[in-house]
């Protein structure tokens, strides 16, 4: 009746997240009261953003040392004492990085039995519904349309670029390294891929996009989101999903050049947004979603390690660029 | 059957403009061809973004020099050649900083003959629409928000402080000087003012804001962009209109801190716009401002300059935030 827990042992600070900023630990298994749920934990979604949570608050509360290390999951209902949630029940929690937690029910909904599970973690989960509302939503692309996204190789960036191909755009992903870039132009179905890490990123990016950017989805901030505002169109559309380049270390000193000067010479909307402001249309978007992968359009990469014990590393990688499509822990 | 002018001497590049960069040189008096119009210069408009059309290309083609140097102005017609104006025609052209011009008559409209004529340099004209398009379409205020505009003294912002109060909004300006921020507060009724110049600016724009901002209209770029950045509530809005604080001198080395991710946190939306792109709603525009004036509840303040020679000085003062509202000069 033990609980096995991953803690953040000690906030990172402006310092590279480590492992030995986390600890494990066992604690007693929870008990549900009146309106919880008892959930075993099955995948944990590794996300950059549990990396900005321990910066300070964002649209959550900051994370403080000692806690059990916050994280959402893919989670199996063992014990009910809810009405709306049955033994069996697969749902998607703020369970934490731990192998069971107990939570209000109210707030939880049952989710379908797919094939693979994992689905509803990735395609199905916050990551999909990020990159479809992101695109559509904020980016407004249209066909014909020049998208660029960043962090093209990671959950949401590989399913930006798919719908944008959908949607009849011409699609350039900037990625790590010429075999994430490969992968992206081979398998996915991209139109270009640019290397961040090359020396010669700036020139590739406008030799990627001859007439300039329309839609730039935003994973990453910092010098790629500068080179990319760079390179916007007239009237171009900027969405901001996240700042991964920003989160692990201390604060930048400063931001991109070109704000807010190339955001008024160039007619640009720069919109920021988190997927849960669009949940009122999540039913739309699950079934676009759904019917493209089942026509085979859109292919769901999942990058899924074993162990409650790698959580810290399988972070610390993701951070690093390490993972292809949607990092996930099987607990 | 002279005309006298001012052209650009040298591009400042990154220096201060000062006078030493123009010269006052006297040409002949242009002919119209077919389709043309010779136009006496009246009153020339001063505006932040003259020094940005000497930094390179924006909405409109860079300045070289030698160019008789740009500039909008309240002109009237003395000759033409063209079916739509006759001699005695009030316009507002691309005349340029000289006493005569000559261009095509078919971009050019005929201005009602109001009085004051120069409201139509001021609030009819540039700065009242800039203000209008850009609060209401790009900021999108409601009543009861809270409003934040820089360059409130000067003669765009002067007016979105007023159209927010007239659409219910708490109206804080920033500007330079405490006889400035008394003027905003005691005669155009905002609701507070913050003088950017202080060392405790960023205390006084939390203690105005305590609740945080909802709309900030941008006329300055630089350190008030990112301390309003800062300031800003979940789903605030950020109307972009110019960056008078980057223009002259060197382009600086670093954008504001803060971007992009407190737009991802907070889900602000930034829409950068010129006064253009709105052309099509001029009518409605210019009625409801004409309306706002004639009932006494937009106050037009002008600063007018005699004196084609004293054009260089009135910008280099405009840069330096020498003047209240709309300021132009009487050739």
């Amino acid at each position: 009746m033990t609980n096995r827990q991953i803690v953040l042992d000690r906030l990172p600070g402006g310092e590279a997240l480590a492992p030995d900023h986390f600890a494990l630990r066992t604690a007693d298994r929870p008990t549900p009261g009146e309106g919880e749920v008892l959930l075993k934990t099955r995948y944990v979604s590794l996300d950059a953003a549990n990396r900005a949570w321990m910066q300070g608050a964002t649209y959550r509360s900051a994370l403080n040392a000692g806690d059990v290390m916050a994280g959402g999951s893919l989670a199996e209902v063992v014990e009910s004492r809810a009405s709306n949630l049955k033994p069996g029940d697969l749902v998607f929690a703020d369970t934490g990085w731990q192998e069971y937690a107990v939570l209000p029910a109210k707030r939880l909904t049952p989710l379908p039995d797919l094939t693979p599970q994992t689905h509803l973690l990735s395609v199905y989960g916050v990551a999909g519904l990020t990159a479809y509302f992101g695109l559509l939503e904020c980016g407004q692309p249209k066909p014909g349309e020049t998208v660029v996204v960043s962090a093209a190789a990671g959950s949401v960036g590989s399913i930006v670029g798919q719908i944008a191909k959908i949607k009849g755009c011409r699609v350039v992903g900037v990625a790590g390294g010429e075999a994430k870039g490969r992968w992206l132009t081979e398998e996915l179905g991209f139109d270009a891929a640019v290397d961040y890490k090359s020396p010669e990123f700036k020139r590739q990016l406008r030799a990627a996009c001859p007439e300039g950017v329309d839609v730039y989805f935003d994973n990453t901030g910092g010098d790629i989101f500068e080179a990319c505002l760079f390179a916007m169109k007239t009237h171009g559309r900027i969405a901001c999903c996240g700042a991964v380049s920003q989160y692990d270390g201390a604060p930048p000193p400063h931001g991109p050049r070109g704000v807010p000067g190339l955001i008024v010479t160039k007619r640009l909307t720069l919109r920021g947004f988190v997927v849960m402001d669009f949940a009122d249309q999540n039913d739309r978007a699950l079934a676009d979603l759904q019917g493209w992968v089942n026509d085979g359009r859109l292919k769901v990469q999942e990058d899924i390690i074993d162990g409650l014990e790698n959580l810290p590393r399988a972070l610390i990688g993701l951070l690093h660029g390490e993972n292809r499509g949607k990092r996930m822990v099987r607990v």
